[in-house]
């Protein structure tokens, strides 16, 4: 496998600070060598982790410099005290690196309701700004993992003119994490020059197509968090939002977005399979949403493709309870390349679609034929280690 | 355990019909000897099962004269054969009973798609009928089991004036069916005296505090059904809404209601634990069910429960996903007897609340301190065992 570039003019590092357990890495820093365009992206839960309360404050000014990252701790439900910890890890950062302390951001992933043990993480956040450079692109993916059995990075390179610029993400995210919070980090990185205004533009509907369409359980994190900084090193025309140039930038976001959504379904915590499901004909975007969410969050649909059971009974029962418009009648049902159900009635093609069932990958295609609208939702299936992941741990 | 009375003016019989398999009875008739008052509750799934379909459409008129019932086949998702069959089941019992097949139910519940074998349901409708009086209130409750483990009935005696009267419930519901469904079918029967009008008005104040506040894996059936009957045989004057005897039979309805909901969260596919969430200080009714129903469906917060773990920051995440209005700052969190969070922070009591969760019931109790509304919600936990049940079966 080859190394995942990294963008002109950043630089990464990694460190321990045992925050939860010693014997690795769980503190990261990326860093600009100078203050970029920025966008974010944030949890919708109302519940938000102190250092998500901050960055969101901050991304509002549109500037980027650092970012420190830590797992083991989500600084969540932690209080006035967890704002003073979320505020003391970016003022480390800005004071070493002697930049201004509102274009530093911090994330942080791990159990909530505990303390940030600051005591560990301020030595570390020394030794990040003085080992910048010391770090790889997949030092700091795993640095950043919880209960992910991967690293999670991606990298593309683009031509805007004659000038090729990167971009390359790291994430992480396994459903949920030690064990409490399906929280979900992402972090890009570019040398391109992009208008802020059109940074957040892209950022905001390549998430909204991916990250936003992807469900482990059905929980969303108190953490959840997708930044990106765009520095300009690579020397093109600044990208404007309604350009050319501007599309290729979000197809690119979407496409990247999108692979590190199917590896997060990949590594869902207990998951053996990979699942898209697709609702077609809906009557508008939203709806089409809806319909696929609760398909995807069915408890029966995910436990019938974990037994290989081709049961399109759960899946248009669950479509049936998600409250939009479906007329019985019309609905169609595919799994795979095989139609399980025409006009609300099965095919009785059970057997062959049971064989479809095996594969690596699924892909469920509803359609309710009653609009143009559709969505697709990626997950995974349910098994028995799910819940012993999640129920075995004790605080 | 004493036998629980049939009330009045009712005849119960069971048969044999063999529809999934043979070997135990899965029919099972409730009849009034004269027309009684009736009122209906019915799943609010937009893919509803032919019976519900047709019920929907009887109940209207308000009056009831018998139900038949039958597990092993849902008629759901069959098309016209299963509005055609479900209506030759009610037109069987209503000729041979000599009625008006207007006021005669029926309600199936099994798996999903295929179509009733009618060959074998019709000859069983005769000696349903031939055989009235032969079964008891367990019988029924026992031929409507699907993957229920026991029988779930219960039945109260009230006075109305000088006059006893009884009412009596048998029911069925155990997460889901055979596999397909988690459909919960419920019907009571009395020989009270009330108007059609005060009977509907009652039945749907208990289902909506009580049935519609039971979950045990967030999904609703396509053949989700309560119907009462009263047919006055007791001799009361009629009871009429707004009366002091409407509000004895609102308030018993809705304590039968409950205890039956409980007996099928007991019974809850895989389920170790009874649970009851409850959502305090809540701007309105309706913010309150949407915070307690998003807490009771979290996969984290039911894995913690049967893993013992006061994770109170699952509970708190859950609520603050739901969409509903939540200050952090004001959350509070009891896990039984037990405060483990206070003004969205832990209180440290970890270790006494894991005591709490050893119990067989369990009750949580989250206050919001917005407003003066509330909800309790009734689950279970979720296990390996639920899985293994839902997956391993193959169509």
């Amino acid at each position: 496998m080859s190394v995942t570039p990294l963008p002109k003019g950043f630089k990464l590092a990694v460190a321990e600070a045992a925050i939860k357990a010693p014997g690795r890495n769980d503190m990261a820093l990326i860093a600009s060598e100078n203050d970029s365009s920025m966008a974010g992206a944030f949890t919708t839960n109302k519940i938000k982790a102190a250092p998500v309360v901050m960055d969101m404050v901050k991304a509002r000014r549109g500037f980027g410099r650092a970012i420190v990252i830590n797992s083991g701790n989500a600084n969540a439900c932690t209080g006035m005290d967890g704002m003073r910890d979320a505020r003391g890890m970016s003022e480390g950062i800005a004071m070493a690196l002697r930049v201004n302390e509102q274009h530093v951001f911090a994330c942080s992933t791990g159990v909530i309701g505990v303390p940030m043990p600051m005591k560990k993480v301020r030595p570390a956040l020394e030794r990040l700004v003085q080992g910048l450079g010391n770090a790889t692109v997949e030092d700091v993916a795993r640095a950043i993992m919880t209960t992910d059995t991967f690293p999670k990075m991606t990298h593309r390179i683009i031509k805007i003119g004659d000038v090729e610029a990167t971009i390359t993400a790291v994430c992480k995210g396994a459903g949920m994490i030690e064990p409490n919070m399906a929280t979900m980090l992402c972090f890009f990185m570019s040398d391109l020059a992009v208008d802020d205004f059109a940074l957040k533009a892209a950022l905001k509907s390549a998430v909204d197509k991916t990250f936003n369409m992807l469900t482990v359980d059905g929980e969303c994190s108190t953490n959840d968090t997708v930044l990106m900084f765009a520095n300009g090193k690579a020397g093109n025309f600044e990208i404007k939002k309604g350009s050319s140039e501007y599309e290729t930038l979000e197809r690119t976001l979407e496409d990247m977005c999108r692979e590190l959504s199917r590896m997060i379904a990949r590594d869902g915590e207990g998951a053996t399979k990979l699942v898209e499901i697709t609702l077609k004909g809906a009557m508008s975007r939203t709806q089409a949403v809806i319909g696929a969410k609760a398909i995807a969050n069915s408890l029966l649909v995910k436990t019938a493709i974990h037994g290989g059971d081709p049961n399109w009974g759960r899946i248009i029962s669950a479509l049936g309870c998600s409250g939009i418009r479906v007329d019985e009648e019309k609905v169609s049902i595919s799994i795979g390349k095989v139609q399980v159900a025409s006009n609300g009635m099965g095919t009785g093609k059970e057997k062959k679609a049971a064989e479809e069932l095996q594969a690596d990958e699924i892909a469920i295609t509803v359609d309710i034929a009653l609009g143009k609208a559709e969505a697709t939702v990626i997950t995974c299936d349910l098994s028995e280690q799910y819940i012993k992941i999640n129920a075995d741990y004790t605080t």
